[in-house]
């Protein structure tokens, strides 16, 4: 296998069928490619009580700084029904200009490309002066329990250090050089257990309705909004995802309604602080008497989901304009610098140096039929390298 | 048997059990008592495609008007664990002078003190110059389909006109000579589903939460208010009885929601203007930006349950004046005229001629260990029996 042809390795990555939690072979293909490139490759197996067993890998080529990460993730998405696929979903087969398969563009085809442009560097003897990681994980589209945190927390304990962070992960709606994403809203969420008084619904003064009192507060969760926007953030948004109360009785008012709600916020907000809002929002509505005229407070209980996602903001003008005029350069496009979308695994990242991500064109990601251009694996290889060159340039001076 | 002992009547029909349903000898027990009273008894079973068979009973004594009916059921609720029962839930024991059983008070006892008053009256040569008649359903804690509405039907084919109505349902809150029910609101439920467009919760300008929409449209019918009350009944109450959406991914926003809700209503409204104004609340919240700014109209639909229960007010003041002055003469307590609870048999025979409800103390019906007080069979019959004397006294005169 050609180490600097993008295709060649895509297609290499793609034949190991590693759903998540399997590894597949995928982070054996990498050993193979990364070692004959100057990289250490350490492999290891992440272990937690309630979640799958989960194989990572860390590779490193050179000893000094700067250190330029490169993060993603060899796991894929299972590959639904394999009869609506129009080519095998672990084929990598390539059709008019078009390679198929789970992981194409999310995101083993963005892996590939910086394989490939690092290849290339060193072919051409323009090995860059620091260092150049690669922390790859296999439990990105699983729970992300052993992971990338655990991956992060393994290299920093034996002392490493990074000055910039590249995430491979498909970032373009609709063509190449569309979009850098340079943060993430955070995310939080939670369920809301309102507790009535069961009755009749001829009787509702011996009754209390928590659907009135779930309606109450749910709604003081959407409205108003949380905020306006931020210089680099669209606005806070919170959604009711769910409301259920399960009564077939017409004629019964219930005891108890739960809604679940998921806001994305933006640095306005950390995760604590819009917590708190959220409660006071509660707090308020459970007094309000607008749909519960002269009764006490609403009882409801709160429960958090586990891990909220932090907001995070990329503020190095270097990391953004290193890869930025790569863009521009090799594609004649200036990129839109952007905080859109759900999290990534750069919200763990952020804890240790700078990060954007830049990848791929998403749109067939996680559907049947995944696929990415061969023409796409080419620009985007010339974009990675031309971005470590200018990376190291910038870092350099 | 002696028919003028409302204790032995009423042992002798909790002894059937005649849980709707089943005739349970119930109907032959009445059957036996009112022909030596002088009563011609016709009993008939009513048939449907989609609810079991029932056995009804009409029985009249006399030919001529005036014409006063009594209207009661013979079936009863389910019993439950029969061991949770203090004693047998058809032995019709006494106990400390509390008669046990089901439908000791929901309403044997009531038929069981009607015919004991009527039985007197006759032994006492005071038989009422018209016409007595009982309409006894087997329906009325089922489905009703076969119940009072057929039975009413098939007695107006056959030429049979009333000219009051007493139905001797449990009215009273705690004391017998509480209240007497001189109509009842309406009631209409509806289903409404609310379209969305299902999307993730990262994104949520390419979803349109239907949850949004569910909360805007449910609020619209609890607030404000339908009216603030009448001159004889309670203000109207919509209650939303169940939401459910049943959406398990937090990230996602579902692609519909449904929510129940039932009105009681009062004599402001009939159930089509009700319904009008159901609708007209849902239109005016489909387009009302708060929760959805910037949106299309809410995309919903709206499915009416199938019989609404229409209110009614007995407006007959010599029905009332007869009823409530037995009582206050046997009780010495001045009744309560009352509109409040939920819907009665009675909504049905108000299309036929004036009606009012009183009887038991409704304390423990439906429950465990349902029971009356054997001095409270023999104060309703004194009642019952004062009641027909002043009636035919007024309507003669
Ligand atoms: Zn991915
Ligand atoms: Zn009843």
């Amino acid at each position: 296998m050609n180490a600097s042809s993008p295709v060649e390795v895509l297609q290499a990555l793609i034949r190991c069928p590693s759903v998540t939690p399997a590894e597949g072979g995928a982070l054996t293909v990498l050993e193979d490619l990364l070692k004959p490139l100057g990289f250490a490759v350490d492999r290891m197996v992440e272990r937690d009580v309630d979640t799958p067993d989960i194989e990572n890998l860390y590779a490193r080529a050179g000893t000094d700084g700067p250190h330029l990460m490169f993060a993603g993730h060899s796991d894929v998405v299972p590959v639904g029904d394999e009869a609506d696929w129009s080519a095998g979903p672990f084929s990598g087969e390539v059709r008019d200009g078009m390679l198929f398969g789970r992981g194409a563009v999310d995101m083993k085809g963005g892996i590939a490309c910086f394989i490939a442009a690092y290849a290339r560097l060193v072919e051409a003897g323009k090995v860059p002066r620091g260092s150049v990681s690669l922390l790859i994980t296999g439990d990105e589209e699983g729970p992300a329990v052993n992971g990338t945190v655990k991956l992060l927390e393994w290299a920093a304990a034996r002392g490493e250090r990074w000055d910039a962070c590249l995430v491979g992960e498909p970032t373009n709606p609709d063509t190449l050089g569309d979009m850098i994403k340079i943060g993430r809203r955070g995310s939080v969420s939670g369920t809301v257990t309102v507790r009535g008084v069961q009755g009749h619904a001829a009787y509702p003064h011996l009754a209390d309705s928590p659907v009135r009192g779930a309606l109450s507060l749910a709604k003081s969760l959407m409205f108003p909004a949380f905020d306006e926007g931020t210089e680099n953030f669209q606005p806070s948004n919170l959604e009711v995802t769910s409301i259920d109360v399960g009564n077939a009785a017409t004629n019964v008012i219930p005891a108890t309604a739960r809604f679940k709600f998921n806001i994305r916020f933006n640095d306005h907000w950390d995760a604590d602080s819009v917590k708190a809002e959220i409660l006071r929002r509660l707090n308020a509505a459970a007094v309000d008497p607008e749909l519960r005229p002269g009764r006490a407070a609403i009882a409801y209980e709160m429960v958090w989901s586990e891990r909220p996602s932090h907001v995070f903001l990329t503020r190095s003008n270097s990391l953004i304009s290193s890869l930025s005029g790569a863009i521009e350069t090799v594609t004649g496009r200036t990129p839109k610098l952007s905080t859109t979308g759900g999290t990534s695994d750069a919200r763990f990242i952020k804890d240790y140096c700078p990060v954007v991500e830049f990848g791929l064109v998403g749109q067939t990601m996680h559907m049947v039929d995944e696929r990415v251009s061969v023409a796409d694996l080419e620009t985007l290889t010339v974009i990675y390298q031309t971005f470590i060159e200018q990376w190291f340039a910038h870092a350099d001076a």
